[in-house]
């Protein structure tokens, strides 16, 4: 049992070192020592957790809503450190997904 | 990056492998081999999952129907074979929480 949780640390550490955590670390620190592009980005993350959470609640946010988050979108990814951050979480995600499906196939396994 | 996949197997190898897996393996051996102890499961596990999407739907099921999961839950208890694999799955059930923290929190880290 403690070698899964080595294999966790050992996983969670390759995922700490990978190019896309690098590169959200760089972008970030970019946009971090940048007043406008950090409140800009906040102000994003805001709406971003509130729509999450209503979806959640199970309400669908107005069709206008999500429109003006995807164009805001559009304008905060002009900003190069922003949309390397943005290119980099969605890389990332997509190795977490497939993270997530190797090891819930393996426990399905458990069960044939 | 490749080597965040070699870690995820790494990983969902060492649970396979874990003590807690190969009880309920043993058990489901057992519980498969019984025609009764396995039609009270598929039975127990169909309205386990009811349950389920009746919450996630953001209903909250009738007390009475809580309890009687909970009736259910304790009588199929009493077989061994179910008890043996209720307890394998709490218990990888608290390892897999503790895994996603351990990787959850590396990420975490990345915006600091």
């Amino acid at each position: 049992m403690s070698n899964v949780y080595d294999k966790a640390h050992e996983l969670a550490r390759a995922l700490q070192e990978s190019p896309e955590a690098k590169a959200i670390e760089e972008a970030m620190k970019a946009i971090d020592a940048n007043e406008e592009s950090k409140s800009m980005l906040a102000n994003f993350r805001q709406r971003q957790v509130e729509l999450q959470q209503q979806m959640m609640a199970g309400e669908m946010p107005p069709p206008e809503e999500m429109e003006n988050m995807q164009k805001l979108f559009e304008v905060i990814s002009m900003n190069p450190d922003m949309a390397a951050l943005f290119e980099a979480e969605q890389r990332l995600a997509v190795i977490i997904q497939d993270v997530n499906k190797i090891v819930t196939d393996s426990l399905g396994h458990i069960y044939q």
